[in-house]
């Protein structure tokens, strides 16, 4: 670890990730007369007569910008812009690999939410969508909700919601696997940040039976006097069983522990856990649960990581997420296109469960094309598309 | 013209003209490890404590964002910032295509200059350089002033300085073919909109004798009451000819006209011109004076247009003044590296001039490296670099 050039992570660094090309050749006095002056002004002048022309003649329909303030990035927190710089021109090369989308790092100098929101949405008719990136709870609610609100093309805090729809898929599989229903699970979750919030609200849309809330000082409820807005509002949807105290109470007896946090739960209280338990400990680098000690104690496992079975990657959503709502001129990406998604990414693995198999891994090339296509229908039936499904090839 | 999906120019400008692609195949585990997580978190890590590594291990150093509201694109005026989008896709191409740069278009939602110079300020530490295009004057100069103020990349409005570099290089080459000096020369300008303002400064940093300006209403002087405050600096450098009235009048005995105005010239006023005299009609796609009518009086005839000899092209500066600054991580584009740029740009052509011939053509390959090259030494000479110029390869 620390700076070393000649390691082979900061080799393949340099000059950086990404690369912009022209799709023409502009080689010649009528090659660059067709794709720029005088040609070019005659597309520019029928956008103008009708905008909607925009999306044939110009490459921002499928283009995304990742956005960040580097306020929460991966596990090294608020590094700032720049140095988060790298991980978004990663996310722009899977947005590339993964759907042939084309997506622009854009990298903040500004924290506050008034200013990230004014100034994605001047920046927005340079875009298709908005993939909002490492920006630090709670902030990165009020930002997301405010642009969905001003914008009319897809807005996803990929930290909230790829997260959600890869958990959801993966805990409806391992709830097959292990013989039950989403709604026969009581769920305990650990971190109430962009993760945790985002998990347990699509688990309840889900219809998973109760869930169970807890941030650094324990479970959620209506007692505590402590919480933000967010916190609040989730004490209000969650703990049906009325639970108080620590995540370690939470988890006597619980079906499911979701880790999005970091904290550390010791084999004492994963052995407390129901019978047949199910535990996602999805920190990184350092699972919440030891996946030795899971294994001892549970049914299905996953983490974050890639040495281990059921990796939890978001590159199992947001690839087809964008590429489906862009296929169809999506304003928005719904609750239910997020739910669709994760159905049709737990579907691609139905028929070869097993309980190191809940979901696909990262690499397997039939997940974009259906999570595309599930996203897709489902803004047409959200009224949300603004073109025609594509018809059968 | 108008909207025909069938023809040349709307097939090639389907789905756009850019892509953004990978550098690094991410094709498995191991690949996918390095260069996203968790092995990015140590390029991270490292950047966040030493910013000047951003510069090798990311791709911002040759990433120019090229940024318009859309307010005076090409000669279409202020069509919008969506209906600008072809133009600035175009831009981008070229710099990849003529400089092996990355660039990427911006438009924008607003036309304030306060919120054009904040959401460029917000956005920059994304990129390596500002490339502003169309903004209409006389907001262009005050937005590209404040940008210079506030950052420490270099901020080039290619409406003004791409075309003073080209104007410049050309008019000193024309001047020679002519057998005179720039200092000998009386030059007429029509137009002091962007293009025609920055001409006029470089002009007079490179030693023209005297320039009078012209707008829709006439000589720029003293005693007018009507010039805004950038046309009221001119009117103070500019004209120690004490001229007023109309250009017409101005031209009698004139040198040079230089068209960046559309404004039509007659042939009796082009006849009113000093003998050898030189003219460049650059507005598009109607040279103020026709060509035809402009050769009949003229030693040296210059246009915007493909179709002639001596097209004034701004693509033959701005990818190496842009590569340039990027080589020597250059903090500024200064005065000196324009005139540089310049020199460096005329000299390409100095051994084979001819009245046809004051510029190289736009597919000339030695114009690039010969720009650049000038530039990045000429930004050391100004002390605005910040890396050393590389050794002879």
């Amino acid at each position: 670890m620390g700076f070393d050039p000649d390691s082979a992570v900061f080799r393949v660094h340099e000059g950086g990730k990404l690369v912009v090309r022209s799709t023409l050749p502009l080689v010649d006095r009528e090659s660059l007369s067709l794709a720029y002056t005088p040609g070019v002004a005659e597309v520019c002048t029928a956008i103008a007569e009708d905008e909607t022309l925009a999306r044939t003649y110009t490459w921002r329909s499928r283009l995304v910008a990742i956005i960040t303030d580097g306020t929460a990035v991966l596990g090294l927190g608020n590094i700032g812009p720049v140095a988060a710089l790298p991980v978004m021109e990663g996310k722009a090369a899977l947005f590339s690999e993964f759907a042939g989308l084309n997506a622009i790092p854009i990298v903040l100098s500004t924290t506050d939410p008034d200013e990230i929101v004014e100034t994605v949405v001047r920046i927005a008719p340079s875009f298709g969508g908005i993939n909002l990136e490492d920006i630090s709870a709670p902030r990165c609610f009020e930002i997301e909700q405010r642009l969905r609100d001003r914008l009319d093309i897809p807005v996803f805090h990929d930290d909230q919601h790829g997260t959600a729809i890869v958990v959801l898929a993966a805990l409806r599989n391992a709830a097959a696997v292990t013989g039950r229903e989403l709604s026969q699970l009581r769920v305990v979750v650990s971190g109430a940040g962009a993760a945790g919030v985002a998990c347990t609200k699509i688990l309840l849309a889900a219809g998973v039976g109760d869930i169970a809330v807890a941030d650094s000082r324990g479970i959620l409820h209506g007692g505590r006097q402590d919480l933000t807005p967010v916190k609040a509002e989730l004490s209000r949807i969650t703990n049906r069983a009325g639970l108080s105290g620590s995540m370690k109470d939470a988890l006597a007896g619980a079906d499911v522990f979701l880790g999005v946090s970091a904290g550390a739960v010791d084999e004492d209280t994963v052995a407390s856990m129901a019978a047949e338990s199910i535990i996602f400990a999805l920190a990184n680098p350092n699972p919440e649960v030891d996946p030795e000690v899971a294994h001892r104690h549970a049914a299905v496992v996953a983490t974050g990581r890639s040495d281990y079975p059921n990796q939890i990657n978001n590159v199992l959503a947001f690839p087809g997420v964008f590429a489906g709502a862009f296929d169809v001129g999506a304003r928005a990406i719904t609750e239910n296109m997020k739910l669709a998604a994760a159905r049709a990414l737990g579907d691609v693995v139905a028929d070869s469960l097993s309980a190191g198999y809940v979901v696909p891994t990262p690499f397997d090339s039939r997940v974009g094309p259906a999570v595309a296509a599930a996203v897709a229908a489902q803004a047409h039936d959200d009224g949300v598309a603004t073109i025609p499904l594509a018809t059968t090839p």
